[in-house]
This record gives structure tokens, sequence and C-alpha cells, in this order.
């Protein structure tokens, strides 16, 4: 409980400091020409909440192999553009039409459809222009950072897994292959590129690369089935936003397949297996442990 | 008439490659992973037209300092990925509400808005990992292209440019300046990329650089009159899309400003100084200089 509780508060306190940058990045991004309307949308949608977990995987994998938060924040702050923008277009209407988030209204509502849509747009832009210019990274680094973004992002990641999620809309029996799939790259591609982000910038070997990579997935498989179980059993209050809406929309979810007991079972079962993939880390990787065990027990 | 006659065969030649090319690269992306008709909003919005315009000038201005059409491709190709998601987003109900380009839907009338945004999207992240996997640059001058193109297509240019846009309709008095400098955002930024990238990917010294910034910049302004002055005077039929629909919406143009005489003095204007900012290269920039007078005089 006592190492949770400092879990947490380390987790909040680099949230802050996510905050900060992330607010200066943004700022920062238009070199006072654009107008302020999109840079506020921006900003709606970027900051204000969040736990910041993908920041957090990226700069304590990185500290597994030397590398210090100023090193890593970049990076981190690239993923969570590329988090942020994705969830302003999927609020879209025309997307899963969600007008909360995070107990505020989404984007699209305090603004407007295609400032929302402009405002995604240059948040993804501006990802890739942070990870470009991350002063403290070799090229070769910041290189590898740019190619494994782009692939976990795009159609081979995130926004090929959101077309199928959309695709599956409805259809009655998807099967459960295709539904974790779908989920691995819709929620488990941003979420392994946090793991391994922190490798590929401290310049890890491959070898190292490779199991963060997997720690990454396991943790994002365990991630996305404490999502589902919260949407199941949760209230709206606790979310900050819809609960029950999968379910209404008959997207399929492994909870509602197998049950809440299979799917605690099964969470506890990924977390043994991402605590298995740090054992030659020893009590370094203590924090990125605790993340696991974090990320499959989450009640928010 | 000669030169002219062989300039354009060059540019039809060049669009049929980069069609390959782009239809290769969006193929490649997803491997295999994404849903079919995701990859095909892709290439309904990359493919099938368009004269490749900012392609052509990334390969001549890369040309003009040595390097080939083999090592300029990808620059091309992920700055036209970065047009054609433009032009997908802005054909959304919620921006422009086009419903036809280049002759045929736009593509969320061929397939669905949730689709539309998606296929933007991954376009747009595609752009990027195209740069940071050209093979034959050096990683300064693939870091150098991330960046720069970042800027020109995020709040700073491009998408900032495009809500300034918005943000402009209906305003009865938008003063020049405003216009000039919204449309040197929203359209002059990626001509200009186009003629820096070639220069950049070359590794040209910072002062050709600059300078073909500027001769960018400078065409960027005649492809906006060009464009504006046909939306003014073409048919429909001749556009493949709709004509006169700028002054319908109330955007402010320069020749609904000035007319059309001072549009046309103005662009021969606009083609002296590319022209004089080509001078120090002597024969070696003929072909830039033919593009510069193919964009002030187009007729679609």
């Amino acid at each position: 409980m006592a190492a949770q509780t400092d879990f947490t508060q380390r987790l909040a306190a680099l949230a802050a400091r996510v905050e900060a940058a992330l607010a200066d990045a943004i700022d920062g991004s238009a070199g006072g020409r654009a107008p302020a309307r999109l840079i506020a949308a921006m900003r709606h949608g970027a900051l204000g909440g969040g736990k910041r977990l993908r920041p957090f995987l990226v700069i304590e994998s990185a500290a597994l192999f030397g590398a210090g938060e100023a090193t890593a924040m970049r990076a981190a702050l690239a993923l969570e553009c590329i988090h942020c923008y994705s969830l302003v277009h999927d609020d879209l209407p025309a997307m899963d039409d969600d007008m909360e988030r995070r107990g505020r209204p989404t984007v699209h509502v305090a603004y407007d459809e295609a400032t929302a849509i402009l405002a995604g747009d240059g948040l993804l832009t501006l990802a890739f222009g942070i990870l470009a210019e991350s002063d403290g990274l070799s090229a070769s680094a910041r290189l590898a950072l740019v190619s494994r973004l782009a692939s976990d992002a795009g159609t081979a990641g995130m926004v090929g897994g959101q077309a199928l999620d959309l695709s599956a809309e409805g259809v009655a029996e998807l099967p459960e292959a295709e539904i974790v799939s779908m989920q691995a790259m819709k929620t488990g591609a941003l979420i392994a590129f946090a793991a391994e982000a922190g490798a590929i910038l401290a310049e890890a070997p491959a070898e190292d690369r490779r199991r963060l990579r997997e720690f990454g997935e396991v943790i994002g498989l365990a991630f996305q089935l404490a999502d589902d179980l919260l949407d199941e059993t949760a209230e709206a209050a606790a979310l900050g936003k819809a609960a029950g809406k999968d379910r209404r929309r008959g997207k399929k979810t492994l909870p509602a397949l197998h049950g809440i007991d299979w799917t605690r079972r099964r969470l506890a079962e990924l977390v043994d297996e991402a605590e298995a993939l740090l054992a030659p880390y020893g009590a370094k990787a203590d924090t990125l442990r605790e993340a696991a065990r974090f990320v499959a027990n989450r009640r928010s």
C-alpha cells in the first residue's frame, strides 16, 4: 500500500511536469501566427487532466538504462501529443460522438467540429516536430523514434486499430482473436511504444529494446482489459465519461465475453508476465513493476 | 511553347512515377493489418490525379544541387502525403463540405466521414515515417526535413492557415495583409517546403537553402493568386471541382479585391521575382523557371 501510494504520488508529480511542458510546446508551436482559438482548442484537448501514463512509461523505461527525465521528456511529450490528438478525433460526431471527457466538454463541443479536426491535426504534426528537435538525443535515436512512432500511431497501429474498431461495430460474432488484435493496434501500440521509446532514446541494446517492447505490449493488454472492466462495472462519475457505452454500442470486449472473474484472473496473469519480463533488471525496475500493477488494478 | 510542352510532359511523367510510389507507400504502411477499407480510402484521397507539383518542385530543386530523383523521391512522397491528407480533411462536411475533387467524389462521400478522418490521419502520420526512413539521405538531412515539414504543415503553417481561413469566413472587411498572411500559411508553406526540401536533402549550403525557400514562397504566392483567379473565371468542368465557391462563401481573395487585370500583372511580377532568385544557378535552373511560369499561368 505504501509503495502504491508512493507510486501514485510520483505519477501525479510527473503529470504536473508533463502538463507544464506540453503547454509550452503547444504555445510555442505556432510562433504567434495561428489563431488563438486553434491553440486554445489544442490546449483543451491536451491539458487539464489525464494520468500521463504513457509519458511516465517513457521516462521510467529510459531511467532503467540510465537516461534522465530531461533526456526523455521530449519523446514523452511527443507520445502524449499523439495520444491526445487521437482522443480529440475519436470524440468527433462522425466517430464515437462523445460529449464529455475527463469531466469536461470534448473539444468539438467546447469549440466546433472544424476546430477539433484541425486541433487534432496540429497535435499530430507537432509530435513529430518535437521528436525531431529532441536536443539531448543522437540523430539516430531521434530518427528511430520518429520511424517507430509513425508506425505505432499509423495504419499498422493506432489509426488502423481505430478503423478496425469502427468496422466491427454492430458485427454480431466478432472472433476473440480479432478483438485482441484490434485492441493491440488501437490501444496497445502506443503503450508498447512508450516502453520501447525509453530503451530507444537511452540507446539500449537491441535485446533490451525488444524486451521493453514486449513489456509494453503486455501492459497494453492489461490496460485495455482494465478499461473494458471499468466500462462494465464503474459509475460514470468515477470515469469522468459515460460508462457502459461500449456495451450499448455493441462493441465487443473480453469482459463482456468471459465475465468479470475471468477478467480479474487474466489481469493477474498479465501482471506476472510483465514482472517476468523485467526480471533481468532487478530492483532498478521496481517502478515499472508498480506501473504494471497500477495499470491492471486501476479504478478510473 | 515547345519548352512549355516539354515541361508539361516532364511533369506528367513524374506524376506517373509519384503515383506508383505513393500507391506502394500506402499499401506497405499497414503491413496487412489495417482494414482494406481504410487503405482504399487513403488511396482514393492520394491517388488518381493531381499534377504532383509539390513533388516536382522537391525533385527539381534537389537536382539543382546534384541529388537525383531516387534520392529525392521519399521527401517528395512525404510532402504529397501531407498535401493529400489536408485535402481529405478540408473537404469534410465540418470544413469546406466539398462533394467532388479531381472530378471524383471526395473521400467522405465515397466512403464515410469517420473513414475520411482516419484516412487523413493515416496519410499525415505516414508522411513522417517515409521521411525518417529515407535510406539515401544522411541522418541530419532526414531530421531537418522532419523538423521543417512539421513546422510548415502544423500550426505555424498549413494547419494554422486553415484555421485562420475558417475564422475569416464571413468577416466583412478582412485587411489585405491578413489575407496574404493566411494564404502564405495555408498554401504557401508547403510549396516553400517543396523548394527548400530539395536543398535540404541535397545538403546544399545554408545560403542556397534560404534562396530556394524564398523561391518557393514567391511561387506559393503565385500559385494562390492563380488559384483564386481560376475560381473567379473558370468553368467547373475545367477545374474538376465547383468554381466560384470561394466568392459564394464570402472568402476574401486578392482577385476579388483588385480585379483580374491587377492579378495578371501581379502574377507576371512574381514570375520575375522567382526568376531573379534563380539567377545564380544559370541554365541549370531552367526547369524551375518553367515551373514558376507554369504555376502562374495554369488554366486548371
